[in-house]
């Protein structure tokens, strides 16, 4: 981190500025990567010009979590470095592959309250007068910037300064990492598709998901590179894996009940592109015999229209589900602090984790 | 290589010998890292079956051009050890990745005379009767196929058992090879998509995916991760540019004019796909007034039947633009061997050269 803290405040303040810290600190080391790659591998034609554009402002968002868990694992062991900031970062670009792939498989319009990137590719064959499918070229395109996000993820993390043996021990779990990550995007995909998707199976994906990927995954990969034990690893594993869950079913509220001008996306917008959440499978199961039926009623219609939503989101309500998942988030967050309560961990590192929980299970965005 | 050569006949024999067995080896090594990543990283249910299935048949066909190339920019220095074909074989992978995305975004429905993988996918949706589109979840589940095989060749090149100090010295080329072949995929999808793509701008194009990415880039890997001098590493360069371009017009060619049971590929499938290929360039540029309201004429039809891809095959061969293009095949071929007439490379590593660069430039597959 750039800045010793010098005033101290509460734990909780120490955190925040900490979070805000790594943050920005993050934010600069993925841009000034993105604008060597760009400068060195993607020429000067107009086609490569508009990636790189496109490029720039998408890693430019975000909420940077996983980098900010990596830093935190890291910081269980030693204070991080500028190599740990720049393998932290590395994540962040891991994960714009996955949001940019991901926008393009869901069809979905826009991304933080802003053109999808596939939308705005699709924009520049339009404006460019090119023949064929805007729409076609627009995903084509979108993947190809995921791609290279894939690979240059992957160039930040080994040519992070990280020194060579911690990589080499941590590796296994990088790669581990990713294949997780386009196979959890497969089963999530079948899920999607499964008229009666299992709770199981749902909840099994949103882990493979969030829980190795979000949280538990770039925590143990920061403490690893770090050189942390395996008490260290064991506790930081127990916490992912739930905190890791808390994450992922607030993203379920959020993609049903979450404020578009928050969230960036539209209104109920996972009823809209039908994905399988754990709030949608636990409202069919809940659901009452009349709601069973109107729930029917409304998966047959081929688009929904915003009052369509707004009754698929009174009938999840009314089933209790919601107060169910908010019950459920509640609970993996008491686990995973109960996790943290080993000397293992130093205080202040139990206090950002802690922090970084809250604002998984608690976040409106 | 597994087995020596025992009986002595003509160069050219041994060099087909030797590209034989390096051909058997890189397919053992790559079945095996497959089956094996498959297994720790895909998991037992029906999708990741699926998905394991369809990779263990799509890594099994194909020429093996790639992994005979690091193979032989290996042996001009020395002969390849076992860590050297695992080397070799991660190419292989890294270009299973890029066809299985290519497949989808220019909508192929045949890969070596079979069902591309995107098809394979459409197909286990239907018969699972899974809801949405079949297409849809096939280029999806095609495309993370593909994000496997990207990350699995980094996965594979690292671990081949290659010296750590000679990986660290070749990884730079190997991450230009990557993003440049996302890029002229991008540009290649642009040029596609102009209404009268400049010929310059095509061959560009066809320089960056076959120059670099096809010869020129593992013939530089493979003798760079054996340590080649700079001497030897110019003249593979030479010669990896223009038996690359060699490579890449035979491609246009057989797009055009191949035969499907050689090709795997229906008739004229670059002119199904609308493809701007250096033949069809200079068909255009070629074309009298007459030819060239009848092209005008077959590009307006919104979809082409066997009789108007006979049409437009007539019309590209009376422009000359076939032989022409044969011309230019010839030349790449003798400035290539030019390349080679160099105290630098061994005489058998010539010979093997030689071979490939007929093979690169005279295939019918």
């Amino acid at each position: 981190m750039s800045t010793a803290m010098t005033v101290t405040t509460s734990p909780d303040d120490d955190a925040a500025g900490w979070r805000a810290r790594a943050r920005s600190d993050v934010a600069n080391v993925v841009r000034e990567f993105v604008a060597a790659r760009s400068r060195d591998h993607l020429g000067p034609a107009p086609e490569t010009r508009v990636l790189a554009d496109v490029l720039r402002r998408f890693v430019e968002g975000g909420k940077y979590v996983r980098s900010a868990f990596a830093l935190a694992g890291w910081a269980c062991v030693a204070t991080p470095t500028a190599s740990a900031v720049r393998a932290a970062g590395s994540l962040e670009l891991l994960h714009c592959f996955a949001l940019l792939q991901d926008d393009v498989m869901d069809q979905s319009p826009l991304r933080r309250g802003r053109p999808a990137a596939h939308v705005l590719f699709a924009q520049w064959h339009h404006e460019q007068h090119l023949s064929g499918s805007a729409a076609r070229f627009g995903e084509s395109a979108a993947v190809l910037a995921g791609d290279l996000c894939l690979v240059w993820a992957e160039q930040m993390l080994r040519q992070s300064g990280v020194d060579g043996a911690a990589l080499a021990r941590a590796l296994p779990r990088y790669d581990r990492m990713r294949s997780t990550l386009a196979v959890g995007q497969l089963r999530d995909l079948v899920n999607d598709a499964r008229r009666q998707p299992a709770l199981r199976d749902v909840r099994a994906v949103a882990r493979a998901k969030s829980g190795d990927y979000t949280v538990r995954g770039p925590l143990e990969l920061g403490a690893e590179l770090a050189g942390a034990s395996a008490a260290v690893i064991g506790a930081l594993g127990r916490y992912g894996v739930v905190v890791g869950e808390a994450f992922q079913l607030r993203d379920d509220l959020l993609g049903m009940f979450g404020a578009p001008d928050r969230t960036g996306k539209p209104v109920g917008e996972d009823l809209l592109a039908r994905k399988a959440t754990t709030v949608m499978v636990l409202a069919r199961e809940r659901a009452d015999s009349a709601q069973r039926q109107e729930l029917a009623e409304l998966d047959r219609l081929p688009r929904l229209e915003r009052s369509d939503v707004d009754e698929y989101l009174a009938i999840v309500a009314a089933t209790g589900a919601r107060e169910q998942v908010e019950g459920l988030i509640e609970q993996r967050l008491r686990e995973g602090m109960a996790a943290l309560s080993t000397s293992a961990l130093p205080v202040d590192a139990r206090h950002r984790l802690t922090h970084l929980a809250d604002l998984c299970g608690n976040r409106d965005q």
